[in-house]
């Protein structure tokens, strides 16, 4: 028998107990031995909860009682999740999160701490909540060289795009319906603006290429300029606008970044609606894979969170080696340098001559024409380049202004 | 460094050396260990391979030689393959193969001789190519109770289906296209008349479910019956016909089967086209996850064989305790009482008589109309009942008599 405790008792947290108490019996036989919530940690009372006489306020009720062997932290943010995490790994308990902020800040040094201690941190959730995606990378595609991993990873704004794209609502009217769902917060930042794919993202870099990657070095753009236009435009391109966020490996170095892409209708991920994620793995053996399923929601969430703890309960003696190492200020590359065709639409007074302009600067345009534009929209997709030349190209132009630009999808 | 064996240089055989040269560093650093290729069992000569000192046409070299810890069995069929892999586990060996006849006829034998003897005998590729489905089944959903997996798991089938779905191809000009493309042998029936589809499903639903599954315990329906009336039917209904593999828990047993089945188009598995495969996991807490790639092909199944060794490589003295128990001849139910509504073309002289019994018969029918239907077609969705009570009601109609007969699918 083993006993684990449980760091905060929100959604995520009490959805762990949840799964734990309701398949008890399969959680038994995959482990081989019997998992026993000994702890919760929480502010709150709850006093209805089978488990109340488990609670606690006090963390040192926890790190201090040798008997807990693993911890589970679904308290989120960094404030306490950082220091307790660190706290237990440091006492030798194996610690399993579903928090993205925490690993996105600070997954190489509690990796290392875990290693030094002979212990597991594991945290399948923190990305893609209930699909398995960081476990199959790291394990089932390690005899790939993998080159790129791309993503829908965040429901909310998937859910808010596909009201644009199928529904014509208006980014406002999406965001709302988002809310009275549940699916956004009242302060809808971190999902809108990108944070929470970001942080994903760094993620899956940091595992995927073997080096921490930092929030603050991933570019990040959410949807919150993403206009009916341009949900139009991309329709016109034969693609649909997903919030990607996207990891590519150049030499010893990699490009990371997060934002609205137009991604081919004929894309394996580009029919992930709604609140889905679908991840996509490029390796230079195995092709394309996807991985696509609810990537948030309580039970899900939780359902990813008790793998890990089977997994650790079954790597006590011998800990697994899912690692990466330090992070670099100069590991990601500038986005200047990264080749990529852009979606532009452009406000043009002479229509033809703008045409004319861009032929003459980027040797070829693919044209575009969408009903319901305006009057002076120039629509075109231009050449793969690297994003420094594209960007000097259009500064130069006399003839239109760019009112937006998407980058293009090449999967 | 771990020293390994490989059974079989054709396509896998030989891609698995491929992708172990070519991604050699990675995958040492993943194995923490190099992993040599110490021989090579063929029959043919390969001089010109620089691997060619390795090879060996006398089993014996291998299967006694005590240097060799793992050994990667990728020749197909029963009849070599089941004695030497036997012969490897019962010396010491741990084995991966790819082989799907093998795992599906006997993988409960060698799975408990494999633990006896405290070794991995372990089989990604045998589902799926190089997607990863066994190892995310069988670990990361450990905290799931599962309660169902279907999916599209023959590559050429589904590669025909897309093409009569969208080209309008017939069945003929559809399998000569695949037997052209190479995607299809030239004795075809494996793929076109289920075999294939129903290995995979019998080692799906012994992993999922946890006692074996023989394949002839699963009621098999290939695709040759499949016209392009039943495409139109099927679009007709909002849908799009796929052979698909199917097992699902009713209390302590299971069913299984494989059939060309009616996927609605909002399915996440809908838009699996051509040669791709794409595998559907309903679990209790983490509702449905879709794992999508190429399900056939020498290097993405190499990848996945790869995978595999790198794995045994890392649990040379811990095994991982992947198993199912023994099988029984009442494991699998009975397909007649299997719940499913039908997509059904009768065809009837009086088609408002037809129509008239059929409501009284079934309570109620759902009545489809398409265009190009003979004039005597009717069209029509059964209510979801046990099989064997449809096949009553269907056989006591006096007014029609059934063409075609479709499952619909409910995910």
């Amino acid at each position: 028998m083993v006993k684990i405790a449980i760091l905060g008792y929100g959604t995520v947290g009490s959805g762990v107990a949840e799964v734990l108490v309701k398949n008890a019996a399969g959680i038994a036989q995959k482990a081989e031995q019997e998992i026993r919530i000994a702890r919760i940690l929480d502010i709150r009372d709850f006093p209805e909860d089978p488990l109340w006489p488990c609670f606690t306020k006090n963390f040192e009720d926890i790190v201090n009682d040798p008997e807990i062997s693993i911890v589970v932290e679904t308290m989120g943010g960094l404030k306490f999740a950082y220091p307790f995490v660190k706290a237990c790994l440091e006492n030798g308990k194996s610690v399993v999160t579903s928090n993205k902020e925490l690993v996105a800040a600070k997954g190489d040094e509690l990796l290392e701490i875990a290693r030094e201690n002979n212990l597991n941190f594991l945290f399948e959730a923190s990305v893609g909540g209930g699909i398995p995606i960081l476990r199959p990378l790291d394990q089932c595609l390690a005899a790939n060289e993998v080159t790129e991993v791309a993503g829908i990873l965040n429901g909310t704004t998937n859910f808010m795009l596909t009201k644009m794209i199928e529904e014509q609502m208006s980014f406002e009217e999406a965001l709302k319906l988002a809310q009275d769902l549940g699916y956004a917060e009242r302060d809808p930042s971190a999902d809108i603006e990108g944070a929470d794919a970001c942080r994903k993202t760094c993620i899956l870099a940091s595992l995927a290429f073997g080096r921490h990657v930092f929030p603050e070095q991933v570019q990040t753009q959410g949807i919150t300029a993403v206009s009916l236009d341009d949900v139009a435009a991309a329709a016109a391109a034969d693609g649909v606008i997903k919030l990607i966020g996207r990891t590519r490996r150049e030499g010893e170095k990699i490009y990371a970044f997060v934002a609205p892409t137009v991604i081919p209708k004929t894309s394996l991920i580009a029919d992930v609606r709604d609140v889905f994620n679908g991840i996509l793995v490029r390796g230079n053996a195995i092709g394309d894979v996807v991985f696509y399923g609810r990537g948030a929601g309580k039970l899900p969430t939780a359902s990813a969170v008790v793998a890990d703890v089977i997994d650790e309960v079954k790597h006590l003696e011998n800990r697994k080696n899912l690692y990466w190492g330090k992070g670099d200020p100069d590991y990601v590359l500038p986005q200047s340098g990264f080749e990529t065709a852009w979606l532009l639409r452009l406000s043009a007074k002479d229509k033809d001559a703008c045409v004319a302009e861009l032929t003459a600067a980027f040797g070829e345009v693919k044209v575009l024409s969408r009903e319901g534009a305006a009057a002076d929209e120039v629509l075109v997709i231009t050449p793969v380049l690297p994003e420094s030349v594209t960007d000097k190209k259009l500064g130069d132009l006399r003839t239109a202004s760019v009112v937006s630009a998407l980058r293009m999808a090449d999967f």
